[in-house]
């Protein structure tokens, strides 16, 4: 299991009225957390993307535990949960600078041709990635 | 058990690059739907703040089932799927004007003050509200 | 000349910590309003889109004259300050719902092929479009 | 003068159907230049805010010269284009990873009590700030 280590600077947009970060833009940072873990295991969402497959989001479950705050620094974890060579499950963990977990979470993913949005198998069409997503997945404990 | 309905036009700075709406923009429409709800039963999330209490969304899951589009308009179909005195569970179903569904979901919310992000509890501290939601939310099938 | 209205309820989204709306969501709020002048004018933007046509925006100059607020709706006013058949100014007036002007401002766009984003001249490319816009675009005052 | 750089990951989330950046996002972009360059003479816009001190955007200008897309980071150099003691004028020049200019612009800022959104003298209330402005601002060409 790998776990991919990102920071970002929580943005003044990424505030609301509640003078916390608004709750739809930890999906942002979860997709920046995912684009890390990706280019780690060596490849390219954004060239992916190029060849024509898009990788939509099917589910999403967030927990919000602590908010983060304009002037922060948060450190996204992100590691792959589940994969079945059709899904892919990421997990995250965010914390902000002080170590305090603001949100834990999950999303899932399917492959889907960019033109007609019908789903591709991983195993089949991507093998590289379907070799790394078995290899840095997320383990059963023993 | 009472379902508020809303219309919401597509707006260009919602699609992303997948040629779709944004996943986290649904985000933001349950949360017009949810706004449009609190209105149905008699309340105002903006008077409430206005006293000093906030309602975080402590939990958000999401499906999404068909991708929505530019030049479309959605409806939001919300109610209250659960609530416990503390926390209110909403129920979202999004469908596109040609009625596919293109998303269902759930998100959990607490109140706390505005000042110290510690919880209240609803029954007592908002007692109307209280009724209100008792009154309208979804009933266990006979 | 013609002035196209439309209002909108201001999105919780829509606001950062200074508790006012955030100065970037304005130019969505000026695109809503692009969009309903178009369809007033019998024509829509997803259409042109649809023809492999997509008409960026090349300058935007805002002013903010006064904060829209979360629990307010505002009305965009939008009109066509300038065509010259191959770019298009549209000016805009926000006002909140007590009548105060929150925004004036203007946005430019040219035509683009969506693949080369190569200029296409509206004159010859959408003769139609042309017409409507050189009859309904402010004139010169006498 | 001063020029602060700093660099940004083009977002997924920040994309639009045009397959580019959607042109509201560069004010974000733009924030996120205006921050760094006040850290670089010293000062902190989210401690500003802590003294109840609000400094809202009046005024921008943006041109649109080349669209950013996903997969690139782009360079922000930020200046004091110029400062009167109560107003500052921020500018701007946005770069790809190629070195394609993408935007040029300016914003316009004033200083406000952030209960009554009253304008505040920047010289009078921060004199620091004022000395640091007015040491680094664009000086006249000779």
């Amino acid at each position: 299991m790998l776990v991919a280590t990102t920071n970002v600077d929580v943005r003044y947009a990424e505030t609301d009225q509640m003078g916390v970060v608004y709750h739809a833009n930890y999906l942002v940072w979860c997709e920046i957390g995912r684009t890390k873990m990706i280019e780690e295991i060596g490849f390219s969402y954004a060239d992916m993307e190029k060849t024509g497959t898009l990788s939509p989001v099917t589910n999403v479950q967030m927990n919000y535990h602590f908010p983060a705050k304009y002037g922060q620094s948060v450190t996204i974890h992100t590691w792959i949960e589940d994969y079945n060579g059709i899904r892919i499950t990421y997990g995250y963990e965010i914390k902000n600078d002080e170590g305090k977990r603001c949100l834990t979470g999950t999303s899932e993913h399917v492959c889907v041709d960019a033109k007609t949005f019908r789903p591709m198998k991983i195993k089949k069409h991507f093998p590289a990635w379907h070799e790394a997503y078995e290899k840095y997945k997320k383990q059963p404990e023993a």
